[in-house]
């Protein structure tokens, strides 16, 4: 899978992933007005809005993108049907042509790993059929629980051609409170790492792991020295743009091949019609005002590539 | 929340807990044929079966215990359908009286933990009205993220009188992998334990915090240094009986009062009639085995207390 990603990258020269995280107050007031005069106020309305949302960015941008990554929690939210809206964005991503990366942070002790796992990247057996669950390429996996609660993963990962991009360094203000003690002198993150270089070596695809891992924009003097001590792990970089990360602090998540990192962008993207640099486009066009926006980012990342 | 259950607990005398996490390998044969034979060996027809198997623990069981916590990952793993058998078991046992933790072990930055937050424990927005997502009582959150990771979680909690249980040492073979780990003298999961605690200040209820801890019977010397570190933070105890964990070795997780600890197990409830010890009431009578092992489980632990 992880040379599909690079594949598309290539293709679309642009290592941009767009993260399809639709808050309400994103979705424009004609979405919102048109869903709730369909279904009213309910759950079932704002599934609706947030499907119709993310169709109308996907049209004006799979062009351009090799990837995109819905965040389950803002679907999870809306309960059953919110989470319909998520296999409705999969599916569609999927029709478009996109590789689809799963942010769920999923991970647990062995068996029950094994069952997200099925439920996201595989198939589960029902009787004598088996079925895919939710049919994500990726996944995003929390590493807390070690070893046995990654591995189910990485099995899938094996037998289905899937991927996965497990947490080492998070992109948000407390991620190193924990992450970055030092144990033996060596942060905490660093030696995730290292076991991510470990669970990723049984699963090759050239020159790169189908276990990727997740390695914030925003503290790039980490990120140089995780790019080194991970020279065959793809890196999913969130915390560019409103998270405040910027293209020069991206430059040291790729190699010297200009591969191995995708850079996340979700609000700075799906809500770009809201910036006053897109403003022009107004709400009824907020597609057009997205599309300009993946087209801006990957100009500025390509810059310093 | 949190005195809820104790009031639960000591009413019942049962500091228990049934993990609902039905495998269909743990359905028995007459269940699953009724299921596939209503709705064909299909996602629904899994779902199907997952809901009459705990429907009838349930019934079975209902009023020896305080709580059950279903596993959401053995709903996920089916899909929407699974998530709809999810939906349908919390909200049976809260007909039945019983507290519901969501065991989902989420958490993520803190925007997108606030969605996760809303959707199983408070309430989401939906134009001028808003509704409960899953509406569980508790929720187990993965603290890998830090502060800003777990803190929209305990707004809730405070706002709806809700809980969580924060992963600190969990009973996985490989928890040490990471957990136990070293920093400045003290393992991860101490640290962790410290948060807690901080995390824990602002939502006590009499003598406990409406933010628990999950410690795993199967490390009791650790147990017992975090029982102490803990005061007045409630444990979630996995790990009891399949994966090894004895009456003995959960004693330390337990304060003086009698309070600050439940136990969870699943396996060795729901699929007992499977074990020889509880063979006699075959599969049709799965349910009393069931009410049996439950008994027999709280006899066991009210034993060393």
């Amino acid at each position: 899978m992880i040379k599909q990603l690079m594949d598309k990258i290539e293709k679309t020269k642009a290592p941009v992933c767009i993260g399809l995280d639709p808050m309400l107050s994103y979705v424009p007031e004609h979405i919102l007005a048109k869903s709730f005069e369909a279904f009213g106020e309910t759950l079932e309305g704002a599934a609706e809005a947030v499907w119709q949302f993310n169709r109308e960015i996907v049209d004006c941008t799979y062009d351009l993108i090799p990837a995109v990554k819905p965040q389950i929690a803002m679907y999870e939210q809306f309960g059953i049907e919110g989470l319909k809206a998520y296999q409705k964005t999969v599916d569609y991503c999927h029709e478009k042509g996109l590789v689809v990366i799963g942010d769920a942070k999923r991970g647990d002790i062995g068996s029950t790993s094994a069952a997200y796992a099925a439920g996201h990247l595989g198939k589960v057996v029902v009787g004598g059929k088996s079925y895919a669950g939710f049919g994500t390429d990726f996944l995003t996996v929390n590493p807390y629980l070690g070893t046995d609660g990654v591995k189910p993963f990485v099995d899938v990962c094996k037998a289905e051609d899937k991927g996965i991009f497990v947490l080492v360094k998070t992109s948000n203000p407390s991620s190193g409170e924990f992450q970055d003690k030092l144990i033996d002198g060596k942060p905490l993150y660093e030696l995730v790492a290292d076991k991510v270089v470990e669970w990723g070596e049984s699963t090759m695809e050239g020159d790169y792991s189908n276990v990727g891992a997740v390695v914030g924009a925003t503290y790039p003097e980490m990120s140089r020295i995780l790019r080194k001590r991970m020279p065959h792990i793809y890196f999913l970089v969130p915390g560019y743009g409103a998270q405040g990360g910027t293209a020069e602090d991206l430059k040291c998540c790729f190699n010297p091949d200009g591969f191995g990192a995708i850079v996340n962008s979700s609000r700075g993207i799906i809500a770009a019609y809201k910036k006053e640099a897109y403003a022009k486009f107004g709400p009824e066009h907020f597609g057009e005002a997205s599309r300009q926006a993946v087209m801006d980012m990957a100009a500025d990342i390509n810059r310093v590539l």
